[in-house]
């Protein structure tokens, strides 16, 4: 990640300033507000804003006039009530604002989260000169054999080095198209950004300025950094993640138990346990499951999968 | 509005903190951050967070690192732009967090505005005691004759004397009833909650936190506060209008001048206006206008509805 | 649920009519269109419109160009696997269109649900007089006890007899008073219906037309049919899973399957599974769990609660 | 746009069938479901399913048993009135379902619309196969002088040759790549189809089936197919106008009269049209109104610039 000596400057004016609020502060935020994380080769978050801590949950849910209770004990124990039945609207009274670069195809994943504010760099307006994502070698990988969407084995290192070569010669030319189409010199064609922009692959780095609220980032984070998630997104969700246990320690740690390290168990899975549990035989045919549920339930449960 | 000591102590004390912030600092709402603002006989509005000032719509217009601009005036001007374009998504960077006691019938048009955050305080879970909304006898009118969702004449003081008295009347019956319902001494019902509620009126006041994006609160301002709102909520909305005069003043100044005090035309309307300039005659049937509208479109520009 | 014979002949006159559609047509919930479901005592849900069926549901997680799939088995595959990984946009693209007759009460909980369309019949423009909601005996229940938010035991016969008497008292007391308000004969206050209606209670019924999309009502039917929903809301989603069953049988029984008849476990609770699986001993303190999940969890295994 | 075979038969047997139903039926709409109606080079629009006509607003604005009012004249009327106050809600109640094949950079125009329902076809599960955009030449223009997002002057023949022949090989190169990396023949990188796709250029085609309710679908068309919307997302708004036309032709009509055709004054505009009616000397320092403003304004009276 390469920031310009005025972007630097930017954000070291904003981190020297401070005033004192009447609002709710989380210290361990303030640490790092505007500072841009890494993540990937040339993309970031930064925290920009903030709105409300774990006290603000307990606050809502309470409706009350002052912070929540008194007591943290109290307060852990309404957060993990509130995150086991899924009351979601008190995590909803808290907000944060992100400024975001992220490559193109990460930007369209991302943007299917439509409970959330966006202001993207617009390619209509500037020109767009943030580069392009180069993958690190170790993660090229071939198509999953078993899973249409997914990745399998690492390529060979003399493989990967070929496509890294390409892929490399591939956004070198695609760039170079793109500064030919707006040189505006005589005998350049000076064509507007709007249409110039569509030679940009989708590997291109875009910024965005994101808004959401709690509820939704846990949602957000819930599946992109899952393991089925494309290794690039689940990088950023991966950030995401340390943001928010900064922010709300203790609604962090409900989400961890669960929703991260907990799992959703059908009527058909729960009635297997509950056999399992008297000590009665069960069999996938009598169960009504299909191979690959009964597969990851067993995998689930730490069970040999011929159950 | 009378608030309970115990509700005073809880803002004094909230009152009383502060801390430093790097984040945006708006003093005019800091000023007056956790203040119950009168409503209404008996409801509020209380500023309890708030995200962002008119610096950071221009951030994220820009997609910057920084501030905005450094000029107050480029501020302004595209403020401006972005207000008189329809450009929405900047002010929805900005965030506000209200704590509100309103008559449930206000509560029930409140709500029709999807896009906000609410936790309403729980008449499943807690007794309601917050009493019912009396209007002031100045605002007891009668069926509007000529509009079927208004207000038209005030009632002879006689007659609204007659009108507050039933009122209140039938809000003392309702309370004493659901109290009776609640009563679990020995021999009374002991009814729940959840049940006994149903006897409340509309008129009672209920509480909720509330959370809304700056569009959408200028969205639910203009439609809230206009001469066609029911008087109830409007008074809210003007007290939301002031809010927001402290919050963005640069912003709302621009909503006041496009939206409030701006006006739509319809194509034939404009075609009307452009003739009238031209100095040609005009008629409401050749522009092919309803009575309604051509009355209205006359009203706007201060010329007699005879035309 | 009784209707006026102006609402019953119109009702007779839309199903009378048939007209031929390329669109995806349900025989099961055609033979149902517009009738009123009656649910309580005058409340109904009736079907008005609906788009799409099960094989909607395939073709769009496809994008394909016709039907999804042509096989009846990988279509419900198909739709058990977006089900379980919960993909939830190709529940979305079937939509619904109800007309609901519902206590204000019920439509205060019910209107929580944002991702919706509403047209609510408006006491401000019109006289609301469909009466109000009176319990069946049976179902008028103690505060719960242990429960801040439900019911316990069933009113005794005789108390019960007394509430009822002194909710229709109430209710019509209430009517009264409005009917008084609204009366514009000479020396009668004729008091705006906006105003008027403030007197009523929260046992009024209200009627709306409520439009969403399959994803959303599945949602709303997994929170409101749930044991812990009040009774009242739980008598509509009931219904509502009825309508479900004819317009989406496949999606239906997936639904049941994994969300209605199944659990989520947090991770310490999985934990405590994997134990009990392996023979090891367990113990609440060990788990990290509170009194309240371990019991919860227990009952859910099958497993007597001293563990 | 060309269709494969498989595609084309699949349409056919889908437009072959019709069934009978008691919902609303549009035959207008009826006699071109399911066909590709072209947009650009190699895209189109279909129309997939829809719920509800002219007659659906009325009946939900009026919360009815029946259809909406039996006289044309009073539904007409009733539309042009919620039109004209933006009573947004029964437009709701209209719900259409499109298939859609779009270049990614109009699809990340296009997503920004959050209100609709999306699913797109994955190129993380498949392989993306249906082309690039290609401009038409006349379409290729310079960047604009004076609007910094838009399109000025077209190119020269012979500048707009170079340039086309410059897109077609970057276009046939970067699908090369694709292909390349894809291939999974011995000696091959068969590299992963969520990371291959990265190469991919913004111009490449993508498909979506998109759901949206008709208030929504008109905000999409004014906003896009405006003057100022890029040209390609333009194109895709005027078919969408015209399928509107189509559907709901009285309120296809209002929406020409009060948002198309018609223009929003602000506060100050409207004082200088009243000034002028009056036959007062009017200034654009006095009014307060940029040069922009002025300039703009003065177009639309039809009135020369130097007022």
């Amino acid at each position: 990640m390469t920031l310009s000596a005025d972007a630097l400057a930017e954000i070291a004016e904003l981190r020297a300033t401070a005033a004192p609020t009447r609002r709710a502060v989380v210290p361990a935020l303030e640490a790092i507000l505007f500072e841009p994380l890494p993540v990937l080769d040339q993309g970031f978050i930064r925290v920009v804003d903030y709105m409300g801590d774990d006290d603000a949950i307990v606050q809502a849910a309470r409706v009350s006039y002052g912070k929540g209770t008194k007591q943290v004990s109290t307060d852990q124990g309404l957060i993990n009530y509130l995150m086991r039945h899924r009351h979601t609207t008190p995590f909803e009274m808290c907000e944060i604002k992100l400024h975001v670069k992220l490559p193109i195809f990460v930007a369209r994943q991302w943007i299917r989260h439509r409970t959330a504010n966006v202001n993207e760099y617009s390619a209509r307006y500037s020109v767009l000169d943030d580069g392009s994502y180069r993958p690190e070698i170790g993660h090229l990988a071939a198509q999953a054999a078993h899973n249409r969407q997914g990745r399998g084995e690492a390529l060979e290192p003399e493989m990967a080095k070929a496509v890294l070569d390409r892929l490399d010669a591939s956004a070198a030319s695609a760039e170079a198209t793109y500064r030919w189409l707006l040189g505006d010199a005589p005998g350049e064609p000076g064509l507007s950004r709007e249409l110039a922009r569509m030679v940009l692959p989708l590997s291109a780095y875009t910024q965005w300025y994101w808004k959401i609220d709690l509820h939704n980032l846990l949602h957000f984070v819930a599946l992109r950094a899952d393991s089925h998630a494309q290794y690039e997104i689940r990088a950023y969700a991966e950030v995401l993640s340390q943001i928010i246990e900064k922010w709300v320690p203790v609604t962090a740690a409900a989400f961890r138990d669960y929703r991260v390290e907990g799992a959703a168990l059908s009527g058909k899975a729960l009635a297997v346990v509950k056999r399992l549990l008297r000590g009665e035989p069960v069999d996938r045919d009598a169960a009504g499951m299909s191979a690959r549920e009964w597969r990851e339930l067993m995998a689930l449960l730490g069970l040999p999968a011929e159950g």
